[in-house]
C-alpha cells in the first residue's frame, strides 16, 4: 500500500505538535508504519539551518533569505526522509510544509505566492501532501496559548507583530478555500481529544 | 559617479583572492571607494551560511540544497552589503557570485541553468555585475597552486572530484563565450604583477 503524506499547519499556539502525536498515534493503530516529523528541520542538515532561521533578531533574514533558507532545508528533507519514508509505504505525518512557506514568507512576508511555489519546484520537485490539515483559532485564544507554551523564550517568528501573524492566519485560509480536495480546516477550540477525532475524520478517506 | 560591480570568478587555485586585492589597490589609486568581498559569505548571516556549505562531507548537500544555501547567502549579501555600496557609488569587487552557482551547481552539480537563474531573480532581482572576470590556468597547474595552498584542509568543493572541477572550468568559458560584453577571460599563468596588469585591462572602459 502506498504511503500517505499528511501536513499540519496553522498559526502559533494552535496545538500543531501536539495534535502531530495523537494523530500518529491513531493511523499507526491501523496498521500503517507512521513517520512524524517537522519543518524546518526533520534531517540533519534541516535542522542545522533551522538554527539559523529561527534564532537571532527578527529582522536577521529579509523573507527572500527566508524563503531560500526553508527551500534549502525542505530540499534536504524531502531527499533524504519524505520521499523514502513514502517509498517504503510509510504515512508521513509533518509538522508544517510549503504552506508555511507560503503563509509567512508569502502572505506575511511579502513574496509572491507564485516565487515561494517555484521555490517549491526547484528544491523538492513540486512535492504536495495528500493531505493537508489547517488548524484554526480565534486568534486571542491562539495568542494566548502561545504565551503559556514560549513564556519568554520566543523565536524569530514568534517575536513578529500581530498583523503579521494575522496575515499568516488569512493566508492558510485562502489557501484552504482555493484548494479543498488537499485542505481541511479544523477547529482546534475544546478539549484536544476532541480536535484529534476531527483530524481523524479529515483524513477518514485516506485511511 | 556611479559604483562599478565586478566579479572574479574560476576554479579553485587559479589565484582569485590574491588579484582581487591587486586589483582593487589599481582601482583604488583612481580615486574610487574600493569594498572587497566574497561568496559564499560576505555579511553576517551569508557568512553563517558559509559555514553550513563549505563544511562536512563532500555529499552533506545534494547540488539542489547547495543552491538554495547559496542563494539565501547572496540575498542576505545583495541587499545589505552590495546593492548599497554601489548605492554610495563604490565600487565592489566580490570573489565569486552568480557565476560560481552556474558553474558549480549548474554545470558540474547538474541543476538546469534555468533553475540557477531563476533562484537568482528571486534572490537578489537579478543582480548582476558591470564586468567578470574569468581565471584562466591550464587543469594541472589550477590542481598543483590548489594543492599547495590547502594542503590538506580541502573545503566541501576541493574534496569533489577532477571530473567535476573540469566541468566547473569549462561551465565558466561557455558563460564567457555566451556574454562577452559582460565577461573577460584572463590569463591567470606567469606571474602576479602580469595578471594584475591583465585584469586592469580587462576594466580599463569602465573606470
Amino acid at each position: 500500500m502506498a504511503g500517505r503524506f499528511i501536513t499540519l499547519e496553522g498559526g502559533e499556539g494552535v496545538g500543531k505538535s501536539t495534535q502531530l502525536k495523537a494523530l500518529a498515534e491513531a493511523i499507526a493503530t491501523r496498521g500503517h508504519e507512521v513517520v512524524i516529523t517537522r519543518e524546518p528541520g526533520g534531517s540533519e542538515g534541516a535542522e542545522a539551518i533551522r538554527t539559523l532561521l529561527m534564532q537571532g533578531g527578527e529582522e536577521k533574514w529579509s523573507a527572500r533569505a527566508e524563503a531560500l533558507l526553508f527551500g534549502a532545508g525542505r530540499a534536504d528533507h524531502v531527499e533524504k526522509l519524505i520521499r523514502p519514508a513514502l517509498k517504503r509505504g510509510d504515512w508521513v505525518l509533518c509538522d508544517r510544509f510549503i504552506d508555511s512557506s507560503r503563509a509567512y514568507q508569502g502572505g506575511a512576508g511579502g513574496l509572491s505566492d507564485n516565487d515561494v511555489m517555484t521555490l517549491h519546484q526547484i528544491s523538492s520537485e513540486g512535492l504536495l501532501p495528500d493531505r493537508t490539515l489547517v488548524l484554526t483559532l480565534p486568534d486571542s485564544e491562539a495568542a494566548r496559548r502561545a504565551t503559556a507554551r514560549d513564556g519568554a523564550n520566543v523565536d524569530r517568528f514568534g517575536a513578529k507583530n500581530a498583523a503579521y501573524h494575522q496575515r499568516v492566519v488569512q493566508s492558510f485560509e485562502r489557501f484552504a478555500k482555493a484548494d479543498p480536495a488537499r485542505f481541511r480546516l479544523i477547529d482546534a477550540g475544546g478539549i484536544a481529544s476532541d480536535v484529534t477525532t476531527r483530524l481523524i475524520i479529515a483524513i477518514e478517506d485516506l485511511l
